[in-house]
């Protein structure tokens, strides 16, 4: 199937909010999205943009039957390794179900990666959830590493009343 | 003890150099880091910084016993979760061990937590190896969540020849 990857604009945040909602139904999480379009417009392309973002786009004579022709998307932003240097983060990378196993996914990570390396970034990171056995196999077989799983990392938050907590203890110097 | 927190300057990476060589020791995988003094001015402190960072320091008179007036750092940068926004993850934590329980950690901890609220974000994260009991005991008694045992999420990293075939994969469109 033709489609093209291409940077997305602040035009396109539409898009992606319906599709953030659409990958966290998926894992089972939609509860708890809190964003919106107007968010990611301000977030992602102001003056200092938090996230970077692309977009899998079809021709008109191939949209989804809800007539979408942005049909996937990879969100990621620069991270910082204090042994290794600079990073990618991804955070999300999303196709619709009925444009799946045509390369749009791959096409998208390897835009990633391609941007990751031009950046001089040593590494692309990505989280996934363990009961997500296909996408763990998908990106094992792809050579990623699962660093939960070698090496022992695990992924600690603050957040809420704990994030304020933490934030008005007393006075520290 | 009498201490100060304030943020890293391109003078202060000689020090951080040699703390992130120091907690990776503790952690383990010295023989990881890569990092230099000079890389880190370069990627710290030009237009494009890449992490920000804050030194605690003493004063003269409790400088180590190598004479170091810098003993911990914070090392941060800015995320975005596509749930919740905005967000501070937290590279490293680290105080030199002859001035651990003097409060310098929490002190230091807390001004990344203070500067995550002041900028929106709605969480701080950072990441802990599942061996390292006393850490993640200080942590969930601070309230953070482990979202890895609790959600189950798992790290996963491109790198080296991986990254590189990734990136280098036939054209996408």
């Amino acid at each position: 199937m033709q489609y093209s990857i291409r940077e997305a604009t602040s035009e396109d945040c539409k898009d992606i909010a319906r599709m953030i909602m659409e990958l966290a139904s998926y894992e089972k999480m939609s509860d708890q999205v809190k964003i919106t379009q107007e968010v990611l417009e301000t977030d992602g392309f102001s003056n200092h943009p938090f996230f970077k973002c692309l977009i899998a786009e079809v021709p008109e004579e191939h949209k989804s039957k809800e007539g979408h022709s942005k049909v996937g998307y990879a969100l990621y932003f620069y991270t910082y390794s204090t042994w290794k240097g600079r990073a990618v983060y991804m955070e999300d990378l999303y196709v619709m179900p009925e444009y799946r196993g045509k390369g749009l996914g791959c096409a998208l990570m390897r835009r990633v990666a391609q941007i990751a390396r031009q950046n001089q970034c040593a590494r692309l990171q990505f989280t996934v959830l363990d009961w997500n056995k296909p996408s763990l196999d998908f990106y094992a077989r792809q050579g990623a590493q699962d660093l939960t799983a070698s090496e022992g990392w695990h992924i600690l938050r603050f957040e809420g009343v704990a994030l304020d907590t933490l934030a008005q203890g007393a006075p520290s110097s």
